[in-house]
């Protein structure tokens, strides 16, 4: 060659060699069984859409950092920013033929020139799961309970979800006149745990120009402490009379009290009412929630979403409600990577066979080959180099055991069965049927 | 909405609906499961390189087809047309963190401007996997092998791997003093299934200049049929005295040799020697692959690949030979789907509980809890509509059983598990370990 091409990644994407890519596949592959075990079917949709679907649906932001051109064909294109536009453009679609109540989840790449320097990427992942055609609690309950399982199942430790309606704060703004204030108001709110108590005071007063009774009662509500049963009695009497404020209070109540129903009992404390919770101003119109980890909760919320009046009122005369959240993927690696619950490893295979004699290939090709019969991963050394430098590789890349078959073994058959992981060696015997050698290494893999 | 945006894909794109997306993800499952047996593990790269990276790499075909733009810093970008290129940078570039040998897969979507007249899409799927920075013999075989468990896997039915080594016709090319017109004749012998041999044979004499001794030679060994052995004894014999014929059909006879001595008995009569076989002029130079379904020999090739002397030299002076191949995931979809193998369901779930009794909402919601806990999936209809509505649903999505809990069945402290394929009911015992039901629906799910 003349000249050679630097070998690089463009500013804001990222490699995922297997150290980093085993772990993301094990989050996702978790979150596949979690929301297949609630009935959620997959779709995919394309990555480039036409750029009339894409423009306009976010925010001014999202428009800015649209990835697009011009196809082969002179079309206009645009690759997805998110999953949740794509999913009102297929539903709408395709709902005649789909039918509700439409489950689905969605996993994957979505793309944003977002600025690097804030520590974005311009390619991540999302992680969505959606109810539509269905006004139901139950699919709201359902969301919540999906979210348990899957943090249960990826064990991050303790964590909560907030949750709130977004009728208790409509309904208190209705009752104190400042419905038209709405946004701003939110806005404010919503910096709260940032700026403090007075901060948000001085501005609702100040700048929004609500009276200190007014800002007194919002501040109110958004501070409730306590017990889930206590702040919802107590956000009841703020929001009482208001039609939308004493629905968003039975809704909660109905919704905790069915979750609380149905998760075992140590999980309840895992579900709090969280009245200051808004995520977003225009989309979501009922249940919000958010989720923290409670030996992280700086990381920000790991799994988020809500109840929507009318996903895809852009591309169909449809009404199409729905509920549904999605899963931090990127913050969720981050917080098991920092919290130490990842194993650091690059093979996917558990046993490592060296090629330790060099007469003897087909021998080594039928125990692995009786192994991964057995449901056993096995990785079988491709070189007959020194043992060392295999066993070297073996413990770079991960593996708990390696099978040691040289000379003097097949001629006992015998196989010493190593257990990197504690450094012991056991003998067992080599028969046709792999039966010893395969209950000895489940035991080691499962003791 | 004053305008609404009518909702449709881009020309050569698609949407993947639950029934198109379950059998997919099925697929992928399969691949990864049988990849990671292997001890390969799993990588990712972005969705775009820089254009440098991409452009001359393929052919000019995939030059013109190339998905290019100027990201929002004006750097010229593409979108990955295939994952070889992008995998050579990837290995070029982390090849120290790595070490050698490198196993991985990848299984991502790559996206090509192609002509849709031709049947062809614009976004498919890639499912490559590849062993790194060895020339043992060891990793071909594993290449065979893996296919071999993979379609098994698959339940594609009889399929026959083709295996050829591009030594043998280079070695014949060698002897008969034609190796400077290798191209030509490459693509003129494979030409000889569709033009058939009389064609091929003035085309190697009148276009090409062989003489009818030589290509008579060439045809010989295009032509040969039998046993392997017998075919391998036959082209050692037309090469013979030739390095690279000889090797060729050394490497051919230990290969399977060995593939034999590791697979089952039946399995042997899958694996073909076939001296018509080359893949590509400039890329593979061993080992070459192709395989096909005996069912439908027509779709072509659904798994293919090879050996290769060197991946990334247009990114690195290390010499990184290798050898991999690729399943083709919308042929195998294509032909799951002719041979009437792919169920047609659009749930994951199989298991539907109609929401029957209004009052009951936590009761079902505990019911499914403790099904889900035994790794039973569970769709809990959300909305209590009139049952038959309900049921009709649960036909259409294609779940397996519907459990009726209604006032009295509550009562009674039963249930009636309905077995939609069959059409049977079964009434069991509610208990709270929900024993008796699990027991139940297993038995009907794996009887």
């Amino acid at each position: 060659m003349s000249e050679r091409i630097k070998p690089r990644t463009l500013k804001g994407f990222r490699d995922y060699p297997p150290e980093k890519m085993i772990p993301r596949e094990w989050i996702i592959e978790t979150a596949r069984r979690v929301y297949r075990s609630y009935g959620f079917s997959p779709i995919d949709t394309p990555a480039l859409e036409h750029l009339e679907i894409l423009t306009g649906k976010g925010s001014d932001e999202t428009d800015k950092q649209l990835y697009r051109f011009e196809d082969h064909g002179g079309r206009p294109v645009g690759m997805r920013f998110d999953l949740t536009v794509p999913l009102a453009r297929f539903v709408a679609q395709h709902i005649q033929t789909l039918g509700t109540p439409f489950k689905r989840y969605q996993i994957a790449n979505v793309w944003r020139g977002e600025n690097t320097q804030r520590g974005r990427y311009r390619e991540f992942m999302q992680c969505d799961f959606d109810t539509i055609g269905t006004t139901s609690l139950s699919s709201d309950i359902e969301m919540v309970l999906v979210i348990h399982d899957l943090l249960t199942a990826l064990e991050v430790g303790e964590f909560t979800i907030h949750i709130n309606h977004r009728g208790v704060l409509n309904g208190l703004l209705e009752k104190l006149g400042l419905a038209d204030k709405t946004v701003n108001i939110l806005r404010t709110l919503d910096k709260l745990a940032k700026i403090g108590e007075e901060k948000v005071l001085r501005e609702l007063t100040e700048t929004i120009g609500a009276t200190t009774n007014q800002a007194d009662q919002l501040l109110k509500l958004s501070s409730l402490d306590g017990s889930n049963e206590g702040m919802l009695a107590e956000a009841e009497k703020l929001v009482t009379g208001t039609e939308a404020g004493e629905h968003g209070v039975s809704q909660l109540r109905e919704l905790i009290n069915s979750v609380a129903a149905t998760l075992p009992s140590e999980a309840i404390s895992r579900i709090q009412f969280a009245p200051s919770i808004c995520r977003g101003l225009d989309y979501y119109t009922g249940i919000v929630l958010e989720t923290t980890l409670n030996d992280l909760p700086g990381i920000g919320s790991v799994a988020s979403g809500g109840r929507y009046d009318n996903l895809a009122n852009l591309y169909t005369s449809q009404q199409l409600p729905g509920v549904g959240a999605s899963l931090g993927l990127d913050r969720l690696l981050a917080a098991l990577e920092e919290l130490g619950r990842l194993e650091k490893v690059q093979t996917t295979a558990e046993v490592f066979i060296p090629f330790f004699d060099s007469e003897r290939r087909n021998d080594y090709l039928q125990i692995a080959a009786k192994l991964r019969a057995a449901g056993i991963g096995v990785e079988f050394f491709p070189d007959a180099k020194k043992l060392g430098k295999q066993l070297q590789y073996a413990n770079r890349r991960g593996f708990r055991i390696a099978l040691i078959l040289g000379g003097d073994e097949f001629a006992a058959a015998e196989c010493q069965v190593k257990d990197l992981a504690v450094g012991e060696s056991h003998t067992v015997a080599l028969a046709d049927d792999a039966q010893a050698l395969i209950a000895k290494i489940r035991n080691i893999l499962q003791p």
